[in-house]
């Protein structure tokens, strides 16, 4: 298997990240790139998800990606496998991204031709909501074995992001796991949130992500 | 239910982690009081590996539990239920606690009963590595739907833990989870590190956690 190129991110050191993060948004409408910043816990499906994404709209729109991870590039191999072009981010044991490793990021993936450009952020429900990442939208991942009351402990990652999907539908029998109670707890912190129960694995709820991606990317494109 | 309490810990100031966690230590190791510090990803199954924890060895030793999260005070109320000695700490959004936010903790707690505490942090597998809490052992919980590349992704945490709980192995028919692989990453980067599967939810393997539990504190003890 090919290599994929692997790109160590350097610590920012810009104390200004809202304004970086302003700035970094206003170039990527200037060059029509629609940044999606993925969040999630580890393990909760964000790569697998990513997959399913390319399959359903590669074809409709040139998508570059971004995986961020502390080590491995066991991410951006896995994306290499569609034909996305794809480049492994190494934080060097930073828990997040902030806007101006972001924008490293777009540089080393050079997005010329790319359209819609993706960040699989670090798995971590804390730090990355802290920080804004120039993302045009925040989404966020939470799978079905890791509990509905999770928008109750990681408040802020739920009330930034614009989308919850919530993964591995599939092995809802096996899990005490209530969606409704769930849908209920993330808009308690976040009534605006569209919520889409999805299976990454059997590609279930799929089309209703696209569907969403690509009507917030016509919205954006005005 | 009873209202569990619940303590807002102040962010420290010390600058110097490790010394301040080499003085709780000695101070625990004076007072008797066995620490661990628990670890994992949201939603790996530290709370209800806990409450089998506390079912296993409650009678034999006096257990105290704090329970760590940025917001809520469900993991606390669980945990009451057990009849064990529970405080909630809440981190005014820290990803993580110190040595220095532990002992608020300690305080909290009033360990002067208590001869096992037991730290349930943030979950996070990034953060909590990063910071020595003060605790006599380190373990970490890693469930089957999280996979088995974490260790891969998330060295730091692999490395400084002395006890890996494999998770939730009643789904492993579910999961693509390959244990040996599994086992074989987590050694790569920790060839100390014990490893042992267990189903927090039905309670198989936990004879052997506790076993190794209760084995380390008597060594510890001298």
């Amino acid at each position: 298997m090919a290599d994929v190129r692997i790109l160590e991110i350097k610590q920012s050191v810009f104390a200004d990240n809202d304004r970086q993060a302003e700035e970094l948004r206003r170039e990527l409408k200037e060059k029509g790139v629609f940044l999606l910043n993925l969040m999630s816990s580890p393990g909760s499906g964000k790569t697998t998800t990513l997959m399913r994404t390319i399959e359903a709209i590669g074809e409709k729109v040139r998508i570059g990606v971004m995986e961020a991870d502390i080590d491995s590039d066991v991410d951006a191999r896995t994306i290499a496998k569609s034909g996305a072009k794809v480049i492994q981010l190494h934080t060097g044991g930073m828990c997040h991204l902030d806007a101006a490793m972001t924008r490293q990021g777009l540089e080393g993936l050079e997005t010329g031709d790319v359209e819609l450009a993706i960040l699989e952020n670090v798995g971590n429900l804390v730090c990355p909501a802290e920080f804004d990442t120039g993302a045009c939208k925040n989404a966020m991942i939470l799978s079905v074995p890791e509990g509905d009351d999770k928008p109750l402990k990681y408040p802020l990652m739920f009330s930034i992001c614009d989308v919850v999907l919530i993964n591995k539908i599939d092995v809802l029998p096996y899990f005490d796991f209530d969606m409704e109670k769930c849908v209920k707890n993330i808009h308690m912190r976040n009534p605006e949130a569209k919520v889409i129960p999805i299976c990454a694995k059997t590609g279930e709820g799929i089309d209703k992500w696209a569907d969403w991606l690509m009507e917030q990317r016509k919205i954006w494109r005005g």
